[in-house]
């Protein structure tokens, strides 16, 4: 685990010492739901270069990398160049972790309300490292129609001053060609996934198609109140652990580095993360109501399902080794 | 734990995949030991600048860092600037835990001859990580005479093209003023103490004071066959386990690191490291006899009285934090 410190959850640019304890705190996490003995690496250092350039000095000595915490968008280049460098899985959780669970809460929540994922209509709310994974998850995973927005509204190719990531972001989403604020794309909406802090009005949320689907997932401030969003949507997820639904990357990120480990993976792929999803998913299918989308982060029945899926899913994309 | 793998005990330039192994080895021994958990970081990169940049990237996590199996020179520059740059205890293991069980094994040697340590004249023969560590301990607890040698002989002040760390040691060592053989300077000499591989011919041992000491520590081949060392001297210990007085590293680094680490001390000071080798000593002070000059690697007793000295010395020369 190697983090910077400088987007630590709730506490945001703390540096690396002060966020030794959340590390350690994660490192429990991994040996008690999937048996990963991992080492938190807190690294004294910001400059994407530096940090790509020591973690692969130090990877000899591991089976695989999960970044953490470490803020938009260096974390992107940070991934991407390690992994093109190592031949171990890079994972960054607060992307793909997120939006693994994201995505496994949806396909219920679809399931749950009838739909298929290639009917709804999507709006993500963040383009920060976790509103772009979860965006693409659900590309990939065949919802057609998402508009992403930020601080400045929803993206589109011909808003000024895009940053490279999101100028990417805006040409893979929005078919809608929404250009304005992300309430008013939420009009007509089925579902809304909240990745930052930006509050949504009541209205907006009032405005959303019958059985809409919220994920508010800002921890610990969701931007819709539950108890608002309960009065019109069928189905309201947080990222909290005293309302029901919570979408909690310990659901995704053990399972998905023991499996990875256990067939020595060279890398986690798209395929493998989307077979952690469906996994995920999987294990309350026949459980399923609108408080009960997602596992409870207690189900031992979790960790086991979503290695299983992506240690054979390895295999199918041909990287595991063993 | 920190290598590069460049000088593995017994294997030499491996490189950091190989020495992990080596690595989580003694993980294990700190924690069997002395509760430490360790880390083993193997390096992919040798460069004397990437590898102090490296580590000093990755302390935040640390409380102390132990070097190993890293090759001579850079050793010594490496556990320098680290030391000058964190504020937290970098110890290089083969240099100073080889020192501090050295010392103390010569210390009950002497007490067991009925001798002090100012009246022993001393031969080291090596001059690499070890050797010149171990030369500086033993000057640091009072033996006046000492002649070090390498591959090319005595090292003295007029030898030409000595490294910046040899001639240093030249200018330190030597009141004898030898300028020949390792052989030579043995004649009449109290010590011998063997840490590189070079070979003692049997007239050169049979040369030596009467009530010897030979330790002759290359693993796995002594510089001085055990069976030809006890013709002569006395007191004769290797870095072996399956002959008696064990020169075992063990025996110091997880006690001086649960010493350290107890108190949080912000670095092991020469008197921290002399205060380990007095502790260590002292575990068997009652129980001496020619085959017993050091304790057993398995000696519970060792472990907490190291540690206990260290903290101690510790608070005395004001690096300790609590």
């Amino acid at each position: 685990m190697v983090t910077d410190g400088t987007a630590v959850l709730g506490l945001g640019d703390i540096g690396p010492a002060a966020a030794l304890p959340v590390m350690e705190g994660k490192a429990a996490l991994f040996k008690q739901f999937a048996g990963v003995d991992a080492v938190p690496i807190c690294l004294d250092c910001t400059d994407t270069e530096e940090i790509v350039e020591t973690v692969a000095r130090l990877a000899p000595s591991f089976g695989g990398i999960n970044l953490e915490d470490i803020s938009a968008p260096r974390c992107f280049a940070i991934e991407r160049l390690l992994q093109d460098r190592l031949d171990i899985p890079v994972f960054h959780d607060d992307q793909h972790g997120t939006a693994i669970v994201a995505l496994a809460a949806l396909e219920n929540a679809a399931r749950l309300t009838g739909r298929r994922l290639g009917d709804l209509r999507a709006v993500v709310s963040g383009a920060g490292a976790a509103g772009v994974a979860v965006t693409r998850i659900l590309l990939a995973a065949g919802i057609g129609d998402i508009a992403v927005g930020d601080s400045r509204g929803i993206l589109h190719p011909g808003r000024p001053n895009l940053t490279a990531i999101k100028a990417t972001v805006a040409a893979e989403t929005n078919r809608a060609g929404f250009t304005g604020s992300i309430n008013s794309a939420l009009a007509g909406a089925d579902v809304f996934l909240g990745l930052s802090s930006g509050k949504v009005p009541e209205e907006a949320v009032a405005s959303m198609a019958s059985n809409a689907i919220v994920f508010a997932m800002a921890n610990p401030d969701p931007e819709v109140d539950p108890e608002i969003a309960h009065c019109y949507a069928r189905i309201v997820a947080t990222g909290r652990s005293d309302y029901p639904n919570q979408i909690n990357n310990v659901l995704a990120f053990p399972g998905v580095f023991r499996g990875a480990l256990d067939v020595r993976a060279s890398r986690v792929t798209e395929s493998m993360k989307l077979a952690a999803a469906d996994a995920l998913a999987a294990v309350i299918v026949d459980e399923l109501t609108e408080q009960h989308i997602i596992p409870s982060v207690f189900d031992d029945r979790v960790a086991p399902a979503v290695a299983a899926a992506v240690a054979r899913q390895a295999h199918v994309d041909g990287v595991a080794r063993r």
